[in-house]
């Protein structure tokens, strides 16, 4: 409680900094920069510095010497035009830094995306928080009978608030064995003066993979928009995914053109195989029985979304 | 112990492989090429696969037709030059993939190093092992006074027992929640037939961070010394260093001419600050006193180094 | 000449190489290695090293101990699912290695490609070769009316003649200068005992962009058919797509099950986007009128490939 | 001249901008924000954008709430530790964005840096100016006797003239045969009416490598700083040098702390070999001859540094 106080007063006074600058600001962004964007129990999502605008990307596009931009209309058609056609450099010239605190097991999936600048709060050098995840009774669900790596469907309650119980009281134990080995307790004070205690390095092993941590992460836009595509995507897992909502509305905050371009053309987009088009051909064309070659899942999905 | 046997039989197949290649082909590699080489209670790393020897730097250095190579002698010359001037393209242009099983907390280390390809063994796909680190006695160490990220000193036995029953225990109660949420004993049978269980992706939030997982690693011979340069440093965790160890012996038997100039030039070598150098110029010429300006970490430093 | 026919004898002397190894080894590859294929006039790209096959992809993405591949169906039915779901992580567990001879301006655009690893033939250490590009005079062009990046159309004989001999010319002139600069002509002698000659760095300056450079190239399989995807794409241009169609045949003879995959989700699929999918969806169905929204770029094509 | 003075013109609108902005901001950086400093004859470097300060670095590397910042002091040496124990991350929180104008030779070195975002202006697009690097007669130089990769010594005034002479003749040929097969004056009209032209990505190749380019370079601060530590190294090429002499001022601006840390640290700091460690400890020591194994051009280097 006072840790947290201690940062809400940081994060506040920060945000009545009042600089003059003559670089691309975001009106809508700034209403929002250092605020913290409370996720899943414990985490945050908050954004912390940035650089350029919607312009900013049409001005490296035509490697201009001034804004780059002429009107709304053309620089909306030019990043609908860079985005569909897979041109990534002129949105890698704008770069978004949040300040993120997720569950570890989270950290492990967002780190492997590897475009992206990262530090880490360090438990070798830092004593964590008696922070865990413990997912509301909706969010626990059985393993997917058609999706190997996912959940579907709904526990009893008996069962969910089984697990639950499960859970938190494995997070107890876990930071319980964690003070012990520091020889440390909640408060910075020894617990037991005859010993030693154990390296921070060594004791954070007994914390289970729902302990939370937290880093600073910066990327720049096109990279970005590479990590939403994989993390707001329903196949993602849920605990990642929430993180990846707050940052879609960020993201049409910061840079509303390319947010609409993006969502048009790439979340909202439908890759068709060779052999997909060949079959939708034939469907337009009344050309009779499906043609050979289309995978079964291609065909399903097809079916699905032309409802044919 | 079944998983463990069939494993081997794998790797024994693997090793009686027996191609004809024009490719460049290192003897001393090819002995241990798929061989597990163990690394603290369960992990190990193994070579996979390779590409390239010491002659194959030298034919990148000169973009060469042929071999690049001349004699033995001038191939070690343009190295050790490489090395010594910072000449990191040749060196990228050498591969080494790798199996490792490595303890969750090292694998959040190893990550970091983002210039390499990984393959991760996914927990939302598959059941981890019953395995978990549990470090030695003479390995527990309390945290070090001087070092705010290490750990130095010695434990006493009593203490460092019980530490060890701690974390065994927690390991423990943590595979046996991971089981109960998951329903599924470790022979991959439902526990209770009345319970549906929890989805893999959420269970695996109860294992804590010795638990094990392994992944496929693949890097560029530049970016493997940089790894080893940070990882089989003094003030690398125990815990990834003895990799780093196994590593640099593989390093030796792939490209011994390489291994040679990273040791004296890298591994070996000192990077004395300007103050640093004027420093000893004044002590080599017997010009009196300190100079001003050196941090005492650095004077410290150079003092132990040079016995002066 | 002399220096080509050095080069193929230790070309040659290479092909003759006959190595044991573990690896996983590819016979149609092998067949291939080290052997120039010629591109444009003077260009070539030859294969010089690579890493791994088509199981290697699959032992990947299991983590697997052993080779990690079951029946061929298996393997490729999971290729083409990690291609269409953009799972890339294990195609980067391959690599291939180029020796490529290119014109400056192909190399210019070639590079841009920055996940790759690179050792260009440098213009301050050595002296180019007297070759130039010139195109055919089929590939003489105008500037396409509908692209403005492209070429489209023909021009007459005499146009096209005109414009071969203007560029064969300011090659001549170029070279000629660059020799004079240099004080040395192709046989390395000096040309005029009185002058110094001008440092290697400053002489290429006379170089026109059509000359040639080498390098030694390489990159993994995910990054490789990402740069395919792009420059064996028709509106890439000409003189880099020449090489890129070498390429698409050396992937297939590499790794046979990805080539097939890439080519039918990849190469020749269509991405849509949610307004064309809205657009195919009422025509399926014939819901009558075109819906708003969709671009008339994007109608434009679905028109032409749907045929409707 | 007339397109220049536009250039002007969009400038000096940018340089009048005045937001409010709640993001670190560099009073001396804006100072110069936007601003052409010229670099060689035609080119030019210029701030476009950035992100962050000296502060940022500190607040990234604690992972801090608030600025994560105490007092100047503590800051500094906080700094100076990451530089001198080579810790990057933080640094790579830290962005700038660069405006570039430069002779497509010093452009074909610059690109090999990999880790920087870039949008280079199209010869396929566009039609590029008129302008070309002649080096002043004091930089024509011969080829150095000691370093095949560099120029050293002096040229007679007769030959540099005449160099000069040919360079610029070179140009001017170049840009009549560009425009030739353009079939386009600099106006930007049509030279024949009873010509088509060349298309614009084949019409570039007879432009010499001294033709300038430009454009938008983005970079984190670490890469950066590994760019000058290459650079603006006295072996770097004097026409590149040039423009990082100028980034190294921009860095003094953006952030004084980390510059002087980086210049006393890493540009002007030594690094040795375990084997001249070996000989300084027993120059040191007095303890006699040279000990073996230090190879002569260490030998000869630290000879002259230590003045010994």
């Amino acid at each position: 409680m006072k840790k947290k106080s201690k940062a809400q007063i940081e994060i506040e006074q920060l945000r009545k900094n009042n600089f003059s600058t003559k670089r691309a600001t975001v009106k809508n962004l700034e209403k929002i920069l250092y605020k913290s964007f409370k996720v899943l129990d414990y985490g945050f999502i908050r954004v912390v510095d940035y650089m350029g605008d919607d312009s900013s990307i049409v001005q490296a596009a035509r490697v201009s010497y001034g804004k780059g931009t002429k009107k709304l209309n053309q620089d909306k058609s030019l990043i609908n035009y860079l985005i569909s056609h897979r041109h990534s450099t002129p949105f890698e010239m704008n770069e978004i830094k949040f300040h993120v605190k997720l569950p570890i097991f989270v950290a492990r999936q967002w780190i492997r995306h590897r475009t992206a600048n990262v530090n880490e709060y360090s438990a070798r050098y830092s004593i964590l928080d008696k922070e865990f995840y413990i997912p509301k009774h909706k969010d626990l669900k059985p393993q997917s009978k058609s999706n190997n790596q996912g959940r579907s469907g709904k526990l009893s309650l008996d069962e969910a608030e089984n697990y639950s119980k499960i859970i938190k009281e494995n997070s107890r134990i876990g930071f319980e064995n964690y003070s012990k080995l520091l020889n440390e307790n909640e408060e910075g004070e020894k617990i037991e003066n005859s010993r030693e205690g154990l390296a921070r390095e060594l004791s954070r092993m007994t914390l289970p993979l729902n302990a939370y941590t937290q880093w600073y992460w910066k990327i720049d836009l096109h990279n970005l928009m590479h990590f939403l595509s994989l993390r707001f995507d329903p196949h993602a897992q849920f605990e990642i995914r929430v993180y990846a909502e707050i940052m879609m509305d960020i993201l049409k905050k910061w840079v509303p053109l390319t947010h609409n371009a993006f969502v048009t053309n790439r979340l909202n987009a439908l890759t068709i195989s060779s052999d997909g088009i060949k079959y939708l051909k034939s469907l337009i064309n009344g050309k009779g029985p499906t043609p050979k070659g289309i995978s079964k899942r291609e065909l399903d999905a097809l079916k699905k979304i032309f409802n044919c």
